[in-house]
C-alpha cells in the first residue's frame, strides 16, 4: 500500500484557533483516489518544527503534502524550510511576480510590501498554477537515497482552502494518476446511517463478518451526532465482490436505517426525494434557529424544493406567521405537540409548501422544567397524507442540540416521504 | 516551554470522514491554560501505528494526550497499546463494569455484546471518571529512564466530544496544574479583526513590531473567510507588558477593524451591542439560507434580542412575508438595491424589530449572469436612524460565501450600532 503522509503548517491549527478542514478535505480526496493517508502531523510554523517533521515524513512515505505556510507573512516558512532540506536554493520566478502584480492590479489594491515573497520557488521544482490566489504549489522530487533508497515526492500547497481544493483538483490529482498509476489504489465505500448507535450497528453483522474480513475487507466506524457511517475498504481487485456480499447483509439487517451509499449529506438525499416526488417544504423553526434552512440550503438547486423557512424565536412570532393558537400557546406552551402540528401544518398551508416540518423546543443551556427537561423538543411532519409529531430527548451542548435534531427531523422527512417505518 | 503533543486515533480522520475537532478543542484548551501544543498527529485505529506514535511522542514529550480508540469495537485499540508500551497487563475494573451496565439499563437498553471491553483498565493506571458516557479517561506515567531521563505522563480520553469535553474540565485540568504548576505556563490574546486581509494588517503594524519581537513577543496570523485573528504570546511574566504595547499600537492603527480581543464570535459581540442599546433584530435572507440566523442563535440568549427570522427563497415570499413590491422585483429583480432596501425595512415594519438586517444575492453555482455574476450579493441594514444597502462580490463555494456573506451583514450592523464609520 502506498505511503502518504500530510503535515498541516500553522500554529493556529495546534493552539484551536481553526479546525484542520485541510486535512479532512485532502484526506477525503486522497482516499477517493485510491490513496489512504497514513499519518498526519501538525506542526508549528517555526523553521526548526517545520524542518524536522518534512524530514521525518520523507524518511516514512512515497508521497508527503503539506498544507499552509506559503503566504506573505513572516510565519510563512516553509518553502525555505523545504529548500534547505532538499539542499537547493531560491530563485524568483518572473512569471509568477508578474501575476502576482496583475492580481493587485484588478482589486485596485496597492501591491503590500512582502507580497514579492510569494514569487520565490526552489530551484528545480516544478510550479503548479494558483488561478484562485497569489501562493502557487510547489512539487519537489527527491534523489534515490536523499531520504530513502527511492526518489519520492514531496508537494507543498497553500492554506486557504478556496486556493488548496482547486489546486489539488486541477494539478495534483492529475499529477499523482500519472505518477503513482491505479495498481497501487484501494477501494473504498461508505454506508451513511443514522437513527443506530454504532455498538448496535456492529452487533447486527457482527456474525456475518469474519469470513468477509478473511477475504481482505477493512470495516471501521465512524460516528458524528445523529449518525453513523460505516466504512468498507479492500484492494480494487477484490472490491466488488467484498463490497456486494458486505451491502447485501447490510441492507437485509439494517435498511431502512441506511440513507446513502453514495457519500451523500442527508438533506442531499432529501432534496432529491422532494424533487423527484414533486414536492415542495417549508420549515419553521425554533430552537434550531434556522440549521436546518442552511443544512437544506447548502445543497445547490434547494430553490426548485425549499419555498421558504421561519424562524419563531418569539411566541408572536409563532402565532402570527404560523397561526399558532392562543389555545394551545397557553395550556400547553411553545414546547408542545400541540404547538409543533399547528407550526408544521400553518407553515405548509400559508406557503402553499406540500411538506412543513416544524421543530420547537429547549436548546438550552437554560429554559428547562422538570415536566419539560433542557433537550425536549418536538418535531412536527406534515404531509399530504396527514401530520405526525415526534418527541425526543436531545440533551446536548447548543450546535450538537442543533445537529441531532436538525438529523432527526430530515430523517423523520425521508422515512415519510418513502413510506419507511417511522422508527 | 513545556512540551504537550496530541495524537488522534481513527482512521475516519485521516480519511476525512470527520474533521478534527477534538484536537482543535484541546489545542485551545491547553494553551489558554498556559502550555500551548507543540505538535499533533494522526494515526490510523491500527495496533501498530497507536503504539509507534505513542512511543515518538512519549520520547519527545512532557505530557501525551490521545484521544479515540476507547470505545466497544473492535477498532478501539488504545488501551491494549499503551499498556503494551508500559509493559503492564489490564485488569477488570469492578467499578466501571457496574457502571457500564447501569447505564445500559437505564436506557432500558440490553447490554451490547463486547461493551464490557470499557472496564479493562491498564494495571495502575489512574481512572477518570466518566459521567458523560461509558469509556472512562486513564493516566499513565511513565518511569525515569523509560521513555526519557524524566517521568513523564500520558493521557487517554474518549473521542466523543460530548464525553471529551468535560472529562477535561472536570479531571484532567486540575490534574495538569497541580502536576506541572502555573510557572511553566504561557500567556495568549487574540485580536479578531474583520474587513482587512493579512498582508494588509502585518503592514499596518510591521515597523512598530521589532522592538516588541525582540522582547519576546510572538505574533502569528490566522485567516479565515471574512476574518483574521492576530495572536500574540509571551511568557506570562512579561505578557501584560508586551501585551499592552502590542494593542496601543494595533488600536492606533486599525482600531475600527477590530470586533473582539475576548475570543468572541462576531455574532456574541453583535448580540451583546443589541442587548446592551435595547434594540432588537429581525433577519430577512435570501441566498445565505438562514445561515445568519444559524449564527446569531448559536449565542445562548438570542432569543433576549433576536425576534425572528425569514428565509426568502421564492419571490413569492418576499412578497408575501416582507413586502417587497411588484415594481422592484420586475423593474430591478430579487438582486438588487431596492429589494434588499424594502426586504430589511419590511421585515423591521412587520416584526417590530428595532434592526432588520436583510441579504439577497447569487451564492452559486448557477444563477449568475453578466450584470449579475454569481457572487453578487446585497446587504441592506435599517436601523433607527435609516437604511442602508451595501454591495458585495463574494464569488467563492456556497458555504464560503455564506460565511463571507454573514460576516459582513454582522460587521456591518456591528458598524451601525457603534457608529464607526461603514468601511
Amino acid at each position: 500500500m502506498m505511503h502518504v503522509e500530510l503535515i498541516t503548517i500553522g500554529a493556529e491549527i495546534l493552539l484551536g484557533q481553526a479546525v484542520n478542514s485541510n486535512a479532512a478535505w485532502l484526506g477525503s480526496e486522497l482516499s477517493a483516489l485510491g490513496w489512504p493517508v497514513a499519518r498526519q502531523t501538525t506542526v508549528p510554523d517555526t523553521a526548526p518544527a517545520v524542518e524536522k517533521s518534512l524530514e521525518e515524513a520523507l524518511e516514512r512515505a512515497d508521497l508527503v503534502i503539506t498544507t499552509g505556510g506559503l503566504g506573505p507573512t513572516s510565519d510563512d516558512l516553509t518553502k525555505a524550510a523545504a529548500a534547505r532540506l532538499f539542499s537547493i536554493s531560491m530563485r524568483e520566478d518572473p512569471v509568477l511576480l508578474d501575476r502576482i502584480k496583475t492580481i493587485f492590479a484588478e482589486r485596485r489594491s496597492p501591491f503590500p510590501p512582502g507580497a514579492g515573497v510569494q514569487a520565490l520557488v526552489p530551484e528545480g521544482a516544478e510550479v503548479l498554477p494558483n488561478d484562485w490566489g497569489t501562493a502557487p504549489g510547489l512539487v519537489l522530487r527527491s534523489r534515490p537515497g536523499q531520504f530513502q533508497e527511492r526518489s519520492n515526492m514531496l508537494i507543498l500547497l497553500p492554506g486557504p482552502p478556496r486556493e488548496l481544493r482547486p489546486i489539488f483538483a486541477c494539478h495534483v490529482a492529475p499529477l499523482l494518476k500519472r505518477t503513482f498509476g491505479t495498481e497501487t489504489a484501494w477501494s473504498r465505500r461508505v454506508f451513511r446511517t443514522t437513527g443506530l448507535g454504532e455498538s448496535f450497528l456492529e452487533q447486527a453483522i457482527s456474525d456475518a463478518l469474519p469470513p468477509l474480513l478473511e477475504q481482505g475487507l477493512d470495516v471501521g466506524y465512524c460516528a458524528r451526532p445523529g449518525e453513523v457511517d460505516l466504512r468498507v475498504m479492500a484492494q480494487t481487485s477484490k472490491a466488488e465482490l467484498l463490497f456486494g456480499e458486505f451491502e447485501r447483509v447490510l441492507r437485509n439487517r439494517v435498511g431502512p436505517y441506511i440513507y446513502s451509499d453514495q457519500n451523500e449529506t442527508l438533506e442531499e438525499v432529501v432534496i432529491q426525494l422532494l424533487r423527484h416526488q414533486r414536492q415542495s417544504l417549508v420549515l419553521a423553526e425554533s430552537c434550531t434557529g434556522g440549521y436546518l434552512a442552511h443544512r437544506i440550503t447548502n445543497v445547490p438547486g434547494a430553490s426548485d424544493v425549499f419555498l421558504q423557512g421561519f424562524v419563531v424565536y418569539s411566541n408572536a412570532a409563532k402565532q402570527q406567521l404560523l397561526g399558532v393558537s392562543d389555545n394551545t400557546l397557553s395550556r400547553h406552551g411553545s414546547v408542545s405537540e400541540g404547538a409543533a402540528r399547528e407550526m408544521a401544518e400553518g407553515g405548509r398551508q400559508r406557503s402553499g409548501a406540500t411538506c412543513g416540518v416544524s421543530i420547537t423546543g429547549i436548546a438550552g443551556p437554560g429554559g428547562g422544567s422538570v415536566e419539560k427537561p433542557v433537550g425536549t423538543v418536538f418535531i412536527g411532519i406534515a404531509l399530504p397524507s396527514g401530520t405526525q409529531v415526534f418527541q425526543f430527548c436531545n440533551a446536548f451542548d447548543r450546535l450538537t442540540f442543533k445537529e441531532v435534531t436538525s438529523q432527526q427531523a430530515l430523517d423523520l422527512l425521508r422515512r415519510g416521504l418513502k413510506g419507511l417505518p417511522w422508527a
